[in-house]
């Protein structure tokens, strides 16, 4: 058995699981932002209940996996900045014990929802894969033959990161034009509310100031030209970035998570269409774009997994 | 005792080299364009030669591998297209026998440069590494565990056609804004043509209409305002190029090949101040930009160890 605990701005959740990953009861308590003793006894709380509750002996479990949206010293297990949770400079190594005895590892979310839907879920059979989350940001994670690329340094696979239009929006992590910057969940919103407040007409007008991409993905369903307009740009970003990805990878598969791959098939057309017009493609094997296929628990089993 | 084969446009090169890459001989002939028959005789004697003139039985060594311009059939060692040699599909796989009986294999010319440098050049300690060739085109070549990545359908690496600037240069791919329309040596040739057409005044206009790459470094060196110019801007959007390829793979090196990598520091030092402004950065390791070591050999020596 193993654990897998998903450290969320808004929630913990903890789950036990079967070597495989497959989850056999999973449990959550709202984050104490800022309170790093507190989210510590949490997470303790959590995996000994999940624990007692299965009848299982916590010196039994194989392993723990922690996935943090944040910056991370994996080898000393410690969180750098984790400034989504409100607590910098932690470390998790020692929080199980004395109870547990196995080890913990710690991963960004990103990686474990990759590592999550490498194992278990939309790319279970692939060799190669690419993961990207679609909400806040635009998370990356790259699995090459069942084991994460982590680069030199443990902080490779910031697909996100990666400038698409040079000079371009500003970004978070400093630099203008980053896919994160133009097909995040987040980036639709701006675009949407700098279109509002532009004076353009639509159905959002009276979401103004407090839109989210479901409202944006429901006015494109309602046939909102500004929606479908912004939507049809929001493609066009996007598929720029999995075409460099491909280019680049191509790996057998790359996987779509977050807020936005919600909106399936309706997300997963346009972006095949757009894709393979502009990527080197081969006679033989070529990319497949999936939806993730275990929603919330990918970053939960990919801890779990690790 | 191993032979590497490269294919050039120009010219045939072949060596003897030891197990670890280094050259024992080299031999060359010109390249018989859209003649296969004669291009696959002149291989097959360069190889018998290098072998005789070194007391070696053919039958003795251990690997051949060809480094080819072109998209490849691996599997089946067959050329697909080979535009810069005037032929398409040709087999290669039986060209050496029947006096060699080893397994010929074949690679594309950029990531044969990648394997040499990481086999015996700059990237020499590297677990991994990331080679870009500044030449007509940006080629490129993925090294991660002392092997080359070449993604699911073997076609992977293809860093030239990441794209920077979405909708910006057309590049030879169909896409536009390519790192490659920005940062090979045809490229700058081009902006340079460019202006001089609009009528800036240059120590280039000299040369208008038949400029190349060294010719705008040599005018950087004698001080003059536009060749200034457009290094500095080859060197901003070759710097976004790397910084994206940083932020994705945090390689231990990144090496830079082909004409332009002859500038050295000067090309080197601009480019090391931009990329670090860019990037994610780790306080334990980082990744190092070098210069290629083995010029013009990279891509037979890669080609000897494939």
């Amino acid at each position: 058995m193993r654990i897998g605990v998903d450290l969320g701005g808004t929630t913990v959740k903890a789950a036990l699981c079967m070597e495989d990953g497959s989850i056999v009861q999973k449990k959550s308590v709202p984050t104490r932002k800022g309170d790093p003793d507190g989210l510590c006894a949490d997470m303790k709380r959590l995996a000994l209940e999940l624990c007692s509750g299965n009848g299982i002996r916590p010196e039994t479990v194989s392993g723990i996996g922690i996935g943090v949206p944040g910056s991370l010293d994996k080898q000393n297990c410690r969180l750098i900045f984790g400034t989504n949770l409100g607590m910098n400079n932690v470390c998790f190594g020692e929080v199980f014990r004395p109870e547990f005895v196995c080890g913990v590892r710690l991963e960004n979310d990103a990686n474990c929802a990759a590592i999550g839907e490498a194992a278990a879920g939309a790319a279970r059979q692939a060799r190669s894969m690419v993961m990207l989350t679609l909400g806040t940001g635009v998370g990356g994670g790259i699995v090459i033959d069942g084991k994460l690329y982590a680069g030199c340094n443990d902080i490779a696979g910031e697909l996100g990161h990666m400038v698409i239009r040079q000079g371009g929006e500003p970004c978070n992590c400093g630099r203008r034009g980053c896919l994160e910057a133009y097909a995040s969940a987040s980036a639709l919103v701006r675009f949407a509310e700098r279109a509002l407040s532009a004076g353009r007409e639509s159905l959002l007008s009276a979401q103004r100031g407090r839109l989210n991409a479901k409202m944006i993905c429901d006015a494109v369903d309602a046939g909102d030209v500004l929606a479908q307009e912004l939507f049809a740009e929001y493609c066009e970003n996007l598929s720029c970035g999995l075409a460099n990805v491909i280019n680049i990878f191509q790996p057998e598969c790359i996987v779509l998570g977050g807020g936005l791959a919600g909106y399936g098939k309706k997300l997963l057309e346009p972006l095949r269409r757009l894709t393979d017009a502009q990527t080197f493609r081969s006679d033989r094997k070529n990319t497949e774009i999936r939806l993730a296929a275990l929603g919330n628990d990918a970053g939960l089993i990919g801890a779990a997994v690790l």
